[in-house]
């Protein structure tokens, strides 16, 4: 929102306002910066008049599912009609497709820590060249559950590694860097409240695991490679579910680590495909995993509305 | 190539041919296997008729550039004319894109390890299931490359590590477990030998870094989060370079692990975007970088059409 008043009000304003900031002494010198994999840079486009009235940003990992999103967000806030056309932002790139209504833009990031990260790094500095402020990041995705049933949704509280650690461990120039997944604790109960309003599916606080891998690494027995039991298997999910791992993902720790890091507030909302004690293969009806990769989206875009007054 | 000869004959020719494997005791227990982020399954496909005479997979990680690429081999196998559709063969979901043109698919990865990781699981029992024999797979890729002019293409000898051990490290059930990322000698001579056939470019041999992350990972300074020097990266870029680092992406290590433990001949052909050594961001004109990107494409298109004798 620009402030409109007297000066000393825009003072005000601008002091309870909370810039998106870089880690990053280096990109205020450079002359220009290519977000090279939106097809996007600040010599080429006006990001300020682009992106900077952006309050919420919505990411998830599928293209089709963040086109959806932003017609259902668009439809939710009054903002546009069913069958208004949302052009991808990024269509010079086919890495990631963007699209934005009013104040909300939706953002795809594949799959997988490395996939997200890369997505993040040119969100932020997107963010932070357009001058935005007070920005709430939300990932919306799928997962598997542990012990909850399929199409229960899991807003998380953290995001925990393979070991069940809430940290994030990358490497810096062959070095180990250790960061922590603190997401918005605040943050999670509103979306908590906002699923107790819509009633319409369960939902649950835990923590998240976050994976490097979608077979071995959550303990699937249906990969192309596997050299453990389903006693294995059972006993890993077990202690994770022991742990508060309520499901198991592959974005949300350098998702929580990199949003923290750059003061953005954040959350993780994932729907559950399956009971991953019970199975490895997600196997319901096409229509059915439709519907459960609505809910994140019916769920958040309830949030969106009521944090803009209009619930 | 199925066996036409007497019944001596046909066991013959299959002793001589290499079927996929699995590593997995568990797949052949499965009554139905759903390859879900392909949309495909041996429940819904007739996979042998659909794959089984598959003998070279390219796989990269953009999907209009696999698009690209089957036409273009399609074209150069005499096997299609220019302005033929080819469908992709995933269109019911869109996390990966495939195309196929007589003996030669080519499917997208998305971008990172995990990314390529679960497309690798679902392509290899997918060959496994088609019964196919004989495969090739080649990563076609792009990469920032270090002391070499851009455009140069890249024939990964060894896949390596962020601290340049030709290791691939992954967590399975909460435990480290290393695997060797050996690549194919052979093929990635006769690539060189192609390379030099066409001398259309620049081709070395050398050893390609696997990072998990575009910027920090692989010593950027224009992320959103950074915190070294210049001079610390020139002297993590200058190590890589002394051990043999010609170039640098983020599928190779898991793309060589997982291929080489199921028996598929396999090789990383890469272009250069940039030199590392000399930036960080890629500003080369965007026709200038799609031609950089058919490179590898012409390499291998030219090696698939001599394998198959029409060259």
């Amino acid at each position: 929102m620009a402030a409109t008043g007297t000066g000393a009000q825009e003072l005000e304003n601008h002091h309870s306002e909370r810039p998106v900031q870089l880690c990053n002494p280096h990109v205020a010198s450079l002359k220009e910066d290519v977000l090279y994999h939106f097809s996007l840079g600040t010599g080429t486009h006006d990001l300020p008049a682009m992106f900077g009235d952006v309050k919420f940003v919505c990411v998830g990992g599928s293209p089709s599912r963040m086109l959806t999103f932003i017609k259902y967000v668009a439809t939710e806030l009054g903002l546009g009609r069913p069958g208004d056309e949302y052009p991808n932002i990024c269509s010079g790139s086919d890495r990631y497709a963007m699209y934005k209504v009013g104040p909300v833009l939706s953002v795809s990031h594949g799959m997988g820590i490395p996939s997200i990260a890369i997505m993040l790094h040119e969100l932020i500095k997107l963010l932070y060249h357009a001058r935005c402020t007070d920005v709430t990041v939300i990932r919306i995705g799928t997962s598997g559950g542990i012990g909850l049933e399929p199409g229960s949704v899991v807003i998380t509280r953290q995001a925990v590694d393979a070991c069940f650690k809430p940290e994030f461990e990358q490497i810096v120039l062959g070095k180990r860097v250790v960061r922590g997944t603190d997401l918005d604790e605040a943050l999670a109960q509103e979306l908590l409240r906002c699923a107790g309003e819509l009633s319409e599916f369960a939902t649950v606080v835990g923590n998240t695991m976050c994976t490097l891998d979608f077979y071995e690494g959550q303990g699937r027995l249906d990969g192309a490679l596997c050299s453990y039991t389903e006693k294995d298997k059972q006993d890993y999910l077990r202690a994770a579910h022991a742990a508060g791992v309520r499901n198991i993902e592959m974005e949300s720790s350098v998702f929580a680590a990199m949003c923290s890091a750059c003061g953005l507030r954040a959350a993780v909302v994932c729907v559950t495909l399956l009971d991953r004690l019970l199975g490895d293969q997600i196997r319901s009806p096409h229509e059915v995993l439709v519907e459960y990769q609505q809910r994140p989206q019916r769920l958040v875009g309830h949030f969106i509305k009521k944090s803009l007054g209009r619930a």
